[in-house]
């Protein structure tokens, strides 16, 4: 998505151990009008899935879902972070490894907003080591409902993130790819829209 | 706002403590539509305000904030939640107390992303205590901004928080105002639109 890719060549900041900073419009600082032409793609791309959720994990995601949702005409949905793992039967639990902090925390949704009839569409804004996206699609399998589809706004391509979600067999719409953030030049691939 | 409070007498669920759970349409499950009603309530309540950017604090009140963003053709923003307090230069800060926790916490926002020519409207889910509003505002003052108006979804208005505000010369625009929670019964009293 040219749009996109023009404003990190803008705005965005490369840090110290590939971190690519987009606080000014993605997280922090949001611009709803580039993250509500980000959800238009989306829906073109998804547009023959009978997509019936939009799903996301707290808090950088839940713009680009809530905006994506709106335009779907569907709810949004996201999971919420945990320190620490507390089984209680209403919700539906995975566990992410971060490899920033080094540990692993739990995520959960609860049981009455994710059933087995839903077919979500889970969005976020980076992709880059996959566990985030990857604790999202347990959730969604270990809800009996079915993924839809993967929309990333930002894509590490670098990062394994990419290759162990599509061997899962998921499908993946990247508006940004990024092969290599070194030297603090970001070097763009070819996006999927 | 007729439509909120049909939805929140359908869907909201009384907990012991005065808590009203909306958690189905505007806390992890995210009513996209619902919530774009409620922008455009919003952006009619103060239509002659030349407001900047809207603003909220992570997590809940995102969703609200990125869609009336989307409606007022602005920025949104949104202050971070920081365990302790880590004076930096970067950042606007500013300390909440809360009442849940027992606890204070301090919020920040990039100083890159709200200026002294910002007039900005504030949102949030639910106005109580009022301790998180007060710190949002307090963040605009600490910019050298102004604040345009408050819009909250859901004002409990047998809490401090409306009061105080009100006190410190703030308009609020609340959805809808509920009285009491005693004995599990939702009572609500006349909203500001």
């Amino acid at each position: 998505m040219k749009e996109l890719e023009d404003r990190i060549r803008k705005d965005g900041r490369v840090l110290p151990g590939n971190i690519l900073l987009v606080d000014s419009f993605l997280n922090q600082g949001l611009d709803a009008r580039l993250m509500n032409q980000m959800a238009l793609t989306w829906q073109e791309f998804y547009k023959d899935e009978p997509v019936t959720k939009i799903m996301t994990i707290e808090a950088s995601g839940i713009a680009l879902a809530v905006l994506t949702a709106y335009r779907f005409g569907v709810p949004a949905l996201f999971a919420k972070k945990y320190a620490t793992i507390n089984l209680t039967d209403d919700r539906h639990q995975a566990s992410v490894y971060s490899y920033t902090r080094e540990k692993s925390y739990s995520i959960a949704v609860s049981r009455r907003l994710l059933t087995p009839d839903d077919h979500v569409l889970l969005v976020d804004d980076f992709l880059a080591n996959g566990c985030a996206m990857a604790g999202l699609a347990d959730l969604v399998r270990e809800a009996g409902a079915s993924v839809a589809g993967i929309g990333v706004a930002i894509e590490k391509s670098f990062q394994k993130g990419p290759d162990l979600l599509r061997e899962r067999g998921l499908t993946i719409c990247s508006l940004a790819r990024i092969e290599s953030l070194e030297e603090g030049r970001i070097v763009f691939g070819e996006a999927d829209a």
